[in-house]
């Protein structure tokens, strides 16, 4: 398995030299953080994902979780990695300073976090959630839970899960049947089942917090009946010491194509002591400050796994020497050149590489929109908001497609050897696929940007999103640069508010095509806003090949979007043409 | 696991309607030969695979192969149902007559090879080597070895396998050290190191041939230096009974992605006895009569499993109830409705079966002009010779890169079920993910077709498959469906003879996507010339169904070949333009 090193490179230049990160701290009076601190949290988040859990990727997809006597236990090495995560401060990155966090700005924290991703996604999986429950009850819970939770949880001295899915309530959350029974001492007994709960349970902590979907008596029918409970694994006394079991478990462990070092469980909750977070019926927006954070985290997810795929195909390219380059002899002292002089090779290395550093730009433009969110307010933070609303569907599915995708090449590269588990390459396809699935699959995913961002919101969040694109491209000193980016603003525009009139059906059919097309489009403007700023920097050897990667991204996958443009304006009626009769025949 | 079903209706349809197999059989004299017997066939393959090896898919991959004292053992099931296999006589379908084979056309026995491959993947493969080493022998091996093997190769009383791949030498043959060392008594000594040997060991029958290249002493270097060899696994004594177990031995079996109940060998020649195949230091060519059947059987593989990821997520959509339909309520006594009635689903599903369908016309298009070359001498022969060797990389490769497609659309329909192992989907992802890399990987296969193929030959074998697809597209009556044909063949012959003027770097930079531009481009008049057949057949429901999918496939997916026309004319420059130091920098 190749050995993973962080994009540091690449990183210091999306942040000092395109994002200016410094000007960004300063503009959002951001107290206390600059380039030199974000630098050194790169630099330290790097070894942590380079030294510490990298190196137990493959043996813990070897290894496996095992449920005995109704306890998990993941692999050797990732219980003590996590301590240390947490005694170095990694878990408390973004938690709020009242519960000792340490309120970094997410644009230190998301790069971490896309490493952790790149060195080992089944053991950054329980920390992303535990992030998200940290969210969801920062922003939900009452003091008195928060009190005795919050604090535990940000340190990471406890964990955070995530309960939504039942076995036929997945997609469709209003189907979901869990009850949540009110107690006289005001908590509520939980009972019923939930599948796919990432960390259910773990050998890493002594308690962790279930975040749980579940209905009161005589709630509406729906998402509207639908409330959020806090469900520990062990009670909590008064002073804070641990108690008695509570009444939830683990039926089972998935058995699954991938991420078999993260616990995948089955929880049976049996009248298990729960506490209400946030108002009665309004469970679905408390997980959904859980969920967006997820969503976007998943995509990071994708991107991580997309990086470590280019990294070893890389690798094994220049090293693997097998026939002569069409162009010519190229290792004159060997019996045959390495395979990345063969233009076959060259070109899934660069699609690999123009995908991944292309949504990287992204990733963090993302990071700098929820660092405004976090730290402005008022219309600034109004336009933050509607900005990350659009590009949060974008982020999760593309990312996720796209690290399917790039992982595969990773694969192809290696030819045969690609698929012999020893040489890593076929793990990260099988890691990654579940990103695509989970925190909505990204047909979800696109339903929500075409149908609630897109066309509910009359196209607002689409002309929030397009006056941050047009303030990157206004940044544009070549002309030429900025013509084509003004350009693809112009058509994504016209395309969206094309889509305005058109009834569910219609949007329904095309919207993956439409999530599509506006990821390749605005990695487009973000891939010319980089070629724009890379001639100026000192790191000229990693210019050189940036800007070439960026050429290739224009000419070689930016006319996807067209491809998607086509399916977008007529891909819907030969779906909408066709009914159960035209698949079921005798 | 969803029951496979074979997809008698659609082969039916392909067989007696779209290419009229009856007159085919008078065509070419292929005496005895009619429609009836092709539905015999049919219908028993189908029996075999749907009852004997498809209940065996999922155990097989959850026990895989185990080597216990230098001996595979193959998973709970395997032996028995190959013995069946054998006892019934599949595998002497296309074997010679003088050597007991059955001896039927293509078009009979390629329909079930692709239903084996839906049914059980892993099974399938020992077969289909053993059926390529009967090719190999049939056509090149002295009489005195067909008279030892032949046989008992034919009927399956002893299996075939293959040995290229070398640690260092994969795509380039050129490089394989693997010696030969004449002997007096007329055999030779052969010694070395083979990887990826499929079936190179299992307990299903007492011997195994083994052919195997290697290199003479004072061979020439290169491949013009390699010569084939036939090496028993136990020496066969002149009676025929067996006698001392050959110096060959399995070093150990590879641990995979998938295909994991197939014994994937490392093989260790020790001084082994071998006899010469065919002419000294003529082994490439002796080897490519096996490696171009196993290309296009390779190729069955991909479509193969992508029928059954289809036939599974049709399943799980029309039975799976989540959510409301966008068009409206379709199942007013149930919560919600099956999720079939999403247009993004049905989307997924179309593209599934216009993928699959498509590809399973150019399939049987394919086992029609195999047929032509086994009964027909002459220009007829010569033709359909060329026209085998221009679209053997074309289904190896773009009938596999579809199998990923479809069976990755199987887990998505899915949803987190997808990525369940007890769910089935995952594993055909993992299984079929082997086709696209063995066999000569699919860049390599693109390679092929531009360069010895279409530019080796000046565009004469390109020539003569548009001769062939010309006269389906004179057969078409509805003059829009004709026109549209002929469109696509005028725009294929025009921009294949743009190529003839480019050099190898520029060829090899857009090699798979002309691949993938000539496969789109050729199903689409396969579809055009179906959809004119379509109206005219008995079975309404079908045909009702098959025109709307056809559809679907000239306005939703053949819109791709556009996308690839793009980059065989303009993908050249930004690959070529990079070079190492563009990839690795400080």
């Amino acid at each position: 398995m190749p050995h993973y090193q962080a994009p540091l490179t690449d990183f210091t230049f999306l942040l000092d030299d395109w994002l200016r990160i410094e000007e960004h701290y300063q503009r959002i009076n951001a107290e206390g953080m600059d380039s030199e601190l974000a630098l050194e949290v790169l630099n330290q988040g790097a070894k942590f994902a380079e030294q510490a859990i990298a190196p137990l990727n493959q043996s813990g997809d070897e290894q496996g979780c095992k449920l005995i006597d109704g306890n998990v236990t993941t692999p050797d090495g990732f219980a003590e990695a996590y301590h240390t995560y947490i005694e170095n401060g990694w878990n408390a990155m973004l938690g709020e300073p009242d519960y000792d966090g340490q309120d970094l700005p997410y644009s230190m924290a998301i790069p971490v976090h896309e490493m952790l991703n790149s060195a080992n996604l089944s053991w950054r999986l329980t920390t992303m959630l535990t992030e998200s429950a940290v969210l969801a009850l920062t922003k939900h819970a009452s003091d008195e839970l928060k009190d005795t939770y919050l604090a535990k949880i940000i340190s990471g001295e406890w964990t955070g899960t995530m309960n939504l899915t039942e076995p036929h309530a997945g997609t469709d959350l209003s189907l979901l049947s869990t009850k949540a029974q009110p107690q006289a001492d005001g908590s509520y007994a939980i009972s019923g089942n939930k599948i796919f709960i990432t960390a259910g349970d773990q050998n890493w902590t002594d308690n962790i917090v279930h975040l749980v979907l579940a209905r009161l008596p005589n709630a509406p029918e729906g998402v509207k009946g639908i409330s959020l409970f806090l469900v520990p694994k062990f009670m909590v006394n008064a002073d804070g010491t641990l108690g008695d079991k509570n009444r939830v478990s683990v039926g089972s462990i998935e058995h699954k194509m991938g991420i078999k070092a993260s616990p995948t469980c089955v929880m049976n909750y049996d009248d298990a002591v729960g506490y209400l977070v946030g108002e009665e019926n309004a469970g679905l927006a408390c997980m959904f400050t859980m969920m967006n954070d997820a969503r976007f985290q998943v995509g990071l997810q994708g991107l991580g796994v997309a990086e470590a795929a280019y990294q070893g195909a890389l690798t094994y390219a220049v090293e693997r020497l097998q026939s002569r380059a069409p162009q010519g002899v190229q290792a004159p002292d060997k019996k045959a050149d390495p395979i990345v002089f063969q233009p076959d090779v060259r070109r899934m290395l660069l699609t690999q590489r123009a995908l991944t550093e292309g949504s990287r730009a992204l990733s963090m433009l993302y990071a700098t929109l929820m660092d405004i969110e976090k730290y402005t307010q008022g219309a600034q933070q109004t336009q933050a908001e509607e900005v990350i609303a659009y590009l949060t569907p974008v982020c999760k599915a593309f990312f996720t497609d796209m690290g399917t995708e790039v992982a595969n090449y990773g694969i192809q590269i290696y030819g045969g050897h690609g698929y012999i588990r020893e040489w890593g390459m076929e793990q990260l396809v099988r890691d990654t696929r579940i990103a695509q699935l989970y925190e909505g699959t990204n047909g979800i995913q696109a339903a929500d940007l075409i149908g609630r961002k897109l066309t509910r919101s009359n196209g607002a969040m689409m002309q929030a999103t397009h006056a941050v694109f047009s303030d990157i491209t206004a940044r544009i000193t070549n002309t030429s640069y900025q013509q084509q980016a003004n350009e693809l603003l112009n058509e994504w525009k016209s395309l969206s508010q094309s889509l305005l009139g058109k009834d569910g059906e219609y949007c329904a059919a095309v919207a993956c095509d439409y999530l599509n097309y506006v990821s390749y489009t605005l990695i487009g403007v973000l891939w010319l806003s980089m070629l724009d700023t890379l001639p100026n920097i000192s790191n000229t050897a990693f210019a050189k090949g940036k800007v070439k990667t960026g050429e290739f991204y224009l000419s070689n996958i930016l006319p996807r979007a067209q491809q998607h443009k086509h399916f977008v304006e007529h891909g819907a009626a030969a779906v909408n043409a066709t009914t159960l009769s035209d698949f079921i025949y005798v």
